[in-house]
């Protein structure tokens, strides 16, 4: 017990989140203590106080907060002492191998990209997404998941590109499948953009690390169709939300179907441990949160109602990330296509 | 039995879906035996010869068949015989009140506006969906659902307009709460076009029928936040698929995880009739396909996979948009606005 934990720290947001500081400072204590992985816990030092001098944790003042409704804009221009800017610098300043922050989400990807920079090559950051396919072994990640509201075709293939490194890196998978989200499968199908993507995609704009599938559709993000989703930012927030909605109405109504009367609820009893790990694995606290692609470092981005094992899996993400060199694989990926 | 059914019959296309003739006939056969709706069945004679004569039954040939796959535009201007522009056409001519097709989405919209002709008012037709709300009495309306892909703000206005008649003659629903699907509920969220339509509905553009609230997001979608869900159809269409492979991504590996051992399937006997309820509530066959608003006449177009169950509830909505007069609450809503 108690081994000695080795590498640079993760650099977590002590104060972000709807359960910050509580299950934030919790699940980095336990990251530290059963993961081994070393944290920097950035935020009010009064909340720090039972983390201070445990194995494998530092702590490090940070006197403000964003809070979770603020402009993400204005809060990192004017809040520069924040827990979640601060996390940003750590990494910055190599006092840190990666963030964590299960706040404000804009204010988690300004810090990031302000502080660490945008990665080479990179024209816009993106937020990619796990979305768990029940039974399956590897995820979709679907990306951007709302950094960017307007897209460019360039963009797009971008995403796919960067989407493409990331799920090699995340879930060991080979040649990616990378499909872009459109109302049908044929090249004609689609808006403007789409079709514009898809052209450049098809075309091989994207090199020949990528391996494009062509349209997918909505239907098909929760299967093991694809690995990768790509789509602006807008419509991916948009799905992003409308699975979250879809898997908490269906399992909300199978549990309440359950528990309609004691006589069932009886008989549920029974049937129980075959539903646990389902509901394990389309909790979003299983997959660590989203991971902004595109700047200059990892930096993780938990949800905003994060609980201690979120952070858990948030901290292991990160430290995945770092360890399989994330940012140079998307640096890699990212140059330029074809003859130079 | 067999008492005389009254009024014009709705037009059903025999010929369109992935199971027709045979289920397509099979629920119009039990439309009019059980629910006492008079149909007439246009398709190849040959496939309708069990159905002729039956009672509350007329048939009419139609020699051409719009394949699933097919060019909806060029399938409509070419095969001017065939079965869905024939119900198109018999709405058109007097000779049905409605018409029901599970064919060729593309192929039944562009027959109703080609054949039926635009709504006084109307800029575009508009596919309007019916989202299952697990344990709600009134379900959710999506639109546009895929007709428009390309929407400008003014569409969105009318979009919110048709919808809020819709949930009002479908559910009965007074003051339907009808919401802007954006990313975030503060106006300043969302793309271009969602600003631009949030602005016009907030200024009461849509007029003193329309009750709108807001942005909404894609997780309110399947809940009881909001009546009518408007969208451009590229957006409607991501959502519509994404909810239908979410609801089966999760309600199949619910079933899987009950039936996973002999002993759990034993054990989950006892707690199936909770869970049957919801299986209806969520099966897309329980809500009779989409209505195309926007048209001069009623087309409720059902989904591709429909089974005889699916086009009995069609026609039933068929039926209830011409008795509750929805074509005409329509052109109301969509009166211009403000003082003339």
């Amino acid at each position: 017990m108690n081994k000695v934990v080795d590498g640079l720290p993760v650099a977590v947001d002590a104060m972000g989140g709807d359960k910050a500081p509580a299950e934030i400072v919790a699940g980095a204590l336990q990251a530290a203590r059963e993961l081994e992985i070393p944290v920097l816990l950035i935020g009010d030092p009064k909340c720090l106080k039972d983390a201070e001098g445990q194995p494998g944790i530092q702590v490090e003042p940070a006197y403000e907060v964003v809070d979770m409704d603020e402009d993400p804009g204005r809060a990192v221009r004017t809040k520069r002492g924040s827990s979640v800017v601060r996390c940003a610098e750590a990494v910055r300043d190599g006092r840190a191998s990666a963030m964590v922050s299960a706040g404000n989400t804009g204010a988690a990807m300004a810090s990031a990209l302000l502080r660490m920079g945008r990665l080479k090559g990179a024209s816009r950051p993106a937020i990619a997404t796990v979305i768990p396919v029940p039974g399956a072994a590897a995820q979709t990640l679907l990306l951007d998941s709302g950094a960017n509201v307007e897209c460019t075709p360039h963009m797009l293939v971008q995403f796919a590109q960067m989407g493409s490194a990331l799920s090699t890196e995340r879930f060991g998978t080979a040649n990616p499948r990378v499909g872009l989200l459109s109302i049908g499968e044929e090249a004609s199908k689609g808006n403007a953009l789409v079709k514009e993507a898809h052209e450049l995609l098809e075309g091989g704009a994207a090199g020949p690390q990528v391996h494009f599938i062509g349209n997918v559709e909505g239907r098909d993000v929760m299967t093991e169709r694809v690995d990768v989703v790509v789509t602006d930012g807008f419509t991916g927030n948009v799905v992003l939300k409308t699975l979250e909605g879809a898997v908490r109405a269906v399992s909300g109504a199978v549990l309440g179907a359950l528990t309609s009367t004691e006589e069932v609820k009886e008989a549920a009893r029974a049937v129980m441990p075959a539903l646990m790990p389902l509901a394990a694995q389309i909790d979003p606290d299983t997959y660590g949160g989203a991971i902004l692609l595109g700047v200059n470092g990892v930096c993780v981005i938990s949800h905003g109602s994060s609980s201690a094992r979120a952070i858990v899996n948030a901290i292991k993400v990160a430290r995945h990330a770092v360890d399989e060199k994330l940012v140079a694989r998307l640096e890699d990926v990212l140059q330029p296509v074809g003859p130079q």
